[in-house]
């Protein structure tokens, strides 16, 4: 089995938390395995979630900010800015990536949504007529780790949370990693978390262990991966959005 | 028809935007027809959306940070950061809460993932035992303005992005909303609205200031809301979460 490269994206605001053990469980488990870990720790490294001209170093469009003409422009000049350009060579870089964080009104935290929104931006992540079959990372794989304070009751069809994948999580993996291309594992949820015990939540640790080193043992192919997205989109292809 | 209280939630970057123009089109004709307007413009206003302990002037536990006890204890001490307790106010007096926002990765904008988990706190918006049909906030309204990038032909069951409300708006509309007890409108979608000329511009704007007159009209029921959640709650029914 080939040796892995794995970003864990993290989001809790406490270091004691039980998602901080679950990522840390993790990230000991692949090392143990030969795989090679980055952490993303968002809230950690003080990720600013919110979208903006600070996202670039160039400027295409004094005039307005629309935020796809930025991106295509800072793509074709990498011109993103330095915590930008980190997190997306993080990201170019993972063969697998496992996104650990609390379900928080029904979603990751804002800190996540607000990383997919500036890293995986026009021109990195997608472009017109690349996405799905055609995504951008095609080849590669992503999984969803996340503890909810909900029981496994209160999801499934016509219960009161819904589907886990076709509705509560559908934003995150159908609109997100699959449109760009990245392969699902099944998400790993730890259940009705506050109200886990020790040993409940020992063997949470463990399931985890045991899908996170499935995953990766997964293959991949990189070569499936457009590396320069842009190059397939003509020019002018993008109109200017106000 | 009596005068109601909006509160129109708004994010979008760049004030020349199209939903700046959605939003001021929303707000001209509701105060118009002699409604109260208050607009919560998000990146305007400089809103945080992380959350964390400057949630709040005081500290429940100040060895490990659990969002939910600390919000508890803000709940019950009128103890929230002045920003949230700001739009805490402000959700309480609206009758009906109106979203403007473009769809960025299949959902609002991370700022309003973070205003929602930071304003509608536990003791706030909700609490145990209080959701959907026994929700906090039940006789009053929301609805969903938004633009898209994506036609109509990319939403619907089995279509590329999946039906717009039990799937693309599951998040915000049916976990978010509708947990709370707010009854909602049809989302209003621009759908392609980068590829929409000036004409087609107009005609979006008139269909929603048609949608928003409509929905203020409707009655609302300010008597079902609970003022004071937490005096439902048993002391201890809320166990800490690490």
């Amino acid at each position: 089995m080939a040796a892995k490269t794995i970003l864990i994206v993290y989001a809790h605001p406490e270091p004691a938390s039980f998602n901080a053990a679950l990522r840390d469980r993790a990230h000991e488990a692949l090392e143990g395995a030969g795989h090679r870990v980055v952490v993303s720790d968002l809230y950690a490294e003080g990720f600013n979630p919110l979208a903006g001209r600070h996202d670039f170093t160039s400027v295409a469009n004094p005039a307005i900010f629309h935020y796809q003409t930025e991106q295509a422009h800072a793509a074709r000049h990498g011109t993103f800015a330095p915590d930008i350009a980190r997190e997306q060579k993080r990201v170019a870089d993972a063969d697998l990536i496992l996104f650990q964080f609390p379900l928080w009104w029904g979603g990751p935290p804002a800190i996540i949504k607000g990383w997919g929104e500036r890293v995986l931006a026009y021109g990195f992540g997608y472009a017109d007529g690349l996405r799905y079959d055609t995504g951008v990372f095609r080849g590669r794989r992503a999984m969803v780790s996340m503890t909810s304070g909900g029981t496994t009751a209160r999801f499934g069809a016509g219960n009161a949370y819904g589907d886990l994948q076709s509705q509560v999580l559908w934003q995150l993996q159908h609109l997100g990693l699959e449109y760009m291309g990245y392969e699902l594992e099944e998400p790993f949820v730890a259940y009705g978390a506050p109200r886990t015990d020790h040993a409940g939540r020992l063997e949470y640790l463990s399931q985890l262990e045991t899908r996170v080193l499935a995953a990766a043992a997964k293959p991949v192919d990189r070569s499936l991966t457009i590396t320069n997205p842009l190059d397939l989109v003509p020019d002018g292809a993008w109109k200017q959005q106000r």
